[in-house]
């Protein structure tokens, strides 16, 4: 289906053409760009709210600011399609978070004008003061940085330490706060409220018109010095003080709040404070699904919403004749609330993920025990850390790839003390169209090196059901991993009793002969299907399903390793460290002796696409564990060469 | 030598005894804590201003509050001395940071008093958040949780993530901010200057005076009721808020600032502060070292001071005849200065670590190319990121187990944009006295299971200006880490011209029969120790200094198993996925076949000693190379069962 971009829109291949036009048309190119964006992601999917409500900025910055020399950094960036359709990626935005094409995400190796690669929200400030740091220092001192930052990222930790340097390093940044009260969930948290009250005070708007009032009469312009700025921003301050002080407190001068709608006034809003020195704020308030009425009103939901008809806002929906599978997502959600209604000990905690990790369901249930804590990983390890020492058992879910900003908390504050937290990494494994931000690759390495550490993944729901039920026992005294990918299990009758499983104990799911595969987790499924044809091929391998990557079911092992010379093992993480190796430390500790092939996530940046077309191009699907068994068979195995040492 | 606590002190054995005593009385036990501490440390030795410096506040809390049924964090815990002397380890306080002795920091296992372990700084506000929530949601009405953080720590974004929260979470917590303008170095940022300001602000003063004068109006105590409190609260917001408007911004009530050193205060202001519900923060100002006048001037040189003499404050320095091989620290640190003399684009960054890491040389040679930017590893990280997109190459110095905080930085935001930033992991390895917080145990797994990362370990202080000068090369493409010891190196004459490594080359050092000993880093020195001493025993294995746990030199390690059945690793991380995995990845994707026998950190908690005692724990110092090629010879080694299956 083709899809025509508007008569202005069609003209802009690159911020300069944008710059030509005069700017009582930007508001036309505004709407163009808005309509561009719902007429792509309704058909071609992709994130959709963030976006829309950044139109206008997006707009006015690219005509203002002459990227790609300044320095423009989104902060998490799924809120970059109208950059990236200003940018020379119009064309091609059809091919958005596809198999091979443009990220969904700027990315540094895609265009000039996506400085910095993003994913995971709050590096905005920090990677811009950077640059500005950077440009200050090889005398560039017209080059300009600015980052975009949304009220969401702004509570990390990251935000927070970007803003104490920028506040006191003399570096020309714009740091603009894109305010909409969101994350993908509603945003949470005292900052949120804080913001609230700037927003919504009558005496701070009075204020803010007299600032205005005052920046307009002054000659701001290329002449504009340092000295007359400075006193600029004494009156500034004395004004906006009593209300917008978190940021002046921090140094940075503080303007605003206005209406990221307005394009022209953010033009001229953007015009004058591109000359202005040192570090500043701008505050703009925006609606997330700003144009897209049922966007507006169900943010959540039109944050991604898959393909939908953009006339009537109906969502497609795959239709089944039987019952499918669930997401681990929500047997997840409804299994802590199971839980915790015979446990009392039992608290869930998620970093901003509610809807996505299915906590809401117990938040919505029991909200006395369940929270959203915003963007703040590392405060959501250490908070449940905390409870923990107070005979709590807490489920933090936390995405695979997001639990890297809390990887010190695991190990000093969770860990050392052996506390028995419960972290649920979600969105393990390759992670699909989010790509390579986004894929839970690295966890097994990551938390197979902690002592204390168990770490398990479930084949399937029942599995994952299991293993939360043997966290949470109070027999279990260690902290505990239970990682497992995004989407559909196997399972349609998932609701199954649950029964404690021996910490540190696999299952053996068939005998079989030559060749043994060890799977952990999910891509158990694959080897099963494999398994299923390769007895076409006349082969037959036994198949462990070992469920922990750590501890190591060692029995299971001796008797993998007595039986069987050929082993494969398959796991949905990097080969580097990860299961399979900790399958060859046992190999050698023990003095076994077997050719080993393993199956993993290459060493290697992978990019986006579907989870299958990920899988199949990181070999270990069904085919390429099938490849795998019959290439050990076809005796292709170099031998060891003879010792000469 | 017999060290005697005063008259008063004696009598403490736990808070239980200091309740006892009138309140005129606290100040006389507070000069005898104080002189305990000094007495006890020039002696045995520990860090030091800290715990001076808050010998009133430690006594004021144990007065006031229900230890340790209320919940007493202390950030950081390298000031809690007087917390320890005073909750039951006086007397074995002697043996602390020895080796079987009590922990530097306060440590859950030690005491019921050591409500959560503690070393790396900022996370006690979310830790208490969470033991108050708990407290909270089980009826616990009546229990108090106190976190005591340092203004050095509350620049850290964990910091912020929990006031967050905290500001909207309605539970009973006390935030008690210890502000003496220092972490070990002096404290940096907008927030510190923030505080400044608040303290020395006239305007401030006055307003706090009429506060507390209100305070003193009201009926505090048990029956100050929760509506009496909100209405104290909103007067003091109302007259505060044009100062201490950041932590009211994030909807914390501000009590202070007060004087921390005046005991009779500090026990008043906690009494009142007990009563009143909600999250609040105290603000007190105390002197880093007080009552230790040379401390007082020079802080950070008494922060950890080492043994002295504490009538003349001269510091125990050990003679030596002959020139002594530097610290590893000190080689960076002139290093990076030679480099960048000829470099011009290179920075240096370290997050509060200057004196530690030695970046303090370059801060004072060249202030706009060498940053200090407080405890802030996230930003550190991702700022070096920015300035790499720039065409910097940025050394970013931060010890290996504080890098646990930026590793998502690490990962997201430079190893999948491929930028060549340079990561000194400082103290990596068995750090010592410092124990399990401090131990850098985990970065070669956590490290090498990133693609495009470059992980290299130097042998010696020539290997390690090697690596850097390498790192620094244009030619270098690739994020590039190198990590090495605290401490001495093994050259006096280190000042050793610079060349080029190829990445990924190790060198043979020695030829030999039998067994190959692949080292990494500095316990190279180690095995050559060990084969110096095997020749007594006949034995003559040949030693490969790897240099690179990745990538792999892979020519070298292809000789090595053409050559020898019998391997050793030896490596200063864990056992569990680090360099002797990867050589067993090696070794099976090859196809050979030997006997290895890994030697490293092993895979459980090590706690604190000298590294030499924790080296001969963990079995990889030179005696346990030994053992281990002598256990190899002995041809002890296990034969492979047949295969059944």
């Amino acid at each position: 289906m083709e899809i025509i971009p508007g008569p202005l829109l069609k003209t802009i291949d690159s911020p300069a053409d944008l710059k030509k036009l005069p700017r009582e048309k930007l508001h036309q190119l505004c709407d163009e760009l808005r309509q561009y964006i719902i007429d792509v992601v309704s058909v071609y999917g992709g994130h959709f709210a963030a976006s829309l409500g950044v139109v206008e900025l997006t707009v006015a910055l690219h005509y203002i600011y002459n990227t790609p020399y300044d320095q423009l950094v989104w902060d998490v960036g799924h809120q970059a399609y109208g950059h990236k359709i200003l940018t020379g990626r119009r064309d091609t935005f059809i091919t958005n978070r596809k198999y091979k094409g443009i990220s969904g995400f700027p990315k540094r190796s895609e265009s000039d004008y996506d400085t910095f690669g993003v994913g995971h929200s709050s590096t905005s400030i920090s990677a811009a003061l950077g640059m500005a740091m950077a440009a200050k220092y090889k005398g560039e001192t017209n080059r300009k940085v600015i980052a975009v930052i949304g009220d969401g990222a702004m509570t990390a930790g990251l935000a927070f330490e970007g803003m104490n340097h920028a506040g006191v390093a003399d570096n020309d940044l714009l740091i603009i706060l894109n305010d909409n009260c969101m994350g993908i969930d509603p945003n949470v948290g005292a900052l949120k409220e804080y913001l609230t009250d700037i927003t919504t005070s009558p005496t701070y708007n009075k204020v803010k018109s007299n600032v205005w009032k005052l920046l307009g009469k002054l000659p701001v312009g290329k002449h504009f010095t340092r000295k007359m700025a400075h006193k600029l921003v004494g009156g500034t301050k004395a004004m906006v003080s009593s209300s917008a002080n978190l940021f002046e407190s921090l140094k940075l001068r503080y303007f605003g709040p206005i209406d990221g709608h307005n394009v022209a006034k953010l033009v001229d809003t953007l015009r004058d404070l591109r000359e202005i020195p040192g570090p500043k704020i701008l505050h703009i308030i925006t609606t997330k699904g700003k144009g897209y009425a049922l966007a507006e009103k169900d943010q959540t939901k039109w944050h991604a919403p898959g393909l939908f008809d953009k006339i009537t806002g109906e969502i497609q929906k795959k239709k089944f004749d039987l019952p499918q599978p669930p997401k681990y997502q929500d047997v997840f959600g409804h299994t802590i609330i199971e839980l915790a209604e015979k446990n009392e000990k039992i608290f869930g905690i998620t970093p901003a993920m509610p809807s996505g990790c299915s906590l809401k369901f117990m938040m919505e249930k029991m909200p006395d025990r369940a929270f959203d804590v915003g963007i703040a990983e590392q405060h959501a390890v250490t908070l449940s850390a905390g409870m923990a020492t107070q005979g709590m058992k807490v489920f933090c879910n936390i995405y695979s790839s997001f639990m890297q900003r809390a990887y010190d908390q695991v190990i000093h504050d969770v860990a050392i003390q052996n506390l028995p937290v419960i972290f649920c990494l979600d969105r393990a494994g390759l992670v699909g169209d989010d790509g390579a931000t986004h894929h839970g690759a690295y966890d097994i390495p990551y938390m197979r090196c902690i002592p204390n550490m168990v770490v398990s993944a479930p084949m399937n729901e029942a599995e994952l059901r299991n293993l939360m039920y043997t966290a949470q026992l109070e027999s279990t005294k260690n902290p505990f991993v239970i990682r497992y990918p995004r989407g559909e299990g196997v399972l349609s009758d998932w609701k199954t009793e649950m029964k404690e499983i021996k910490i540190g104990t696999g299952r053996k799911l068939k005998d079989g002969q030559d060749i043994a595969i060890l799977s952990l987790g999910h891509p158990g499924n694959f080897a099963a299907a494999a398994i299923r044809d390769l007895k076409n091929e006349g082969l037959n391998p036994a198949h462990y399903d070992m469920r922990f990557a750590k501890p190591l079911d060692e029995e299971l092992l001796h008797e993998v390793f007595h039986r069987f010379k050929k082993i494969i093992t398959v796991e949905d993480g990097t080969i580097k460290g990860g299961f399979g190796s900790a399958i060859l430390e046992f190999m050698n500790e023990n003095n076994y002796n077997a050719e080993i092939k393993i199956l993993g996530i290459p060493d290697r940046i992978v990019e986006h696409g579907t989870p299958k077309e990920l899988q199949h191009e990181c070999h270990y699907d069904a085919e390429a564990i099938k490849a795998a068994a019959l290439e050990m068979m076809r005796g292709k195995v170099a031998v060891s060469p003879p010792v000469l040492g």
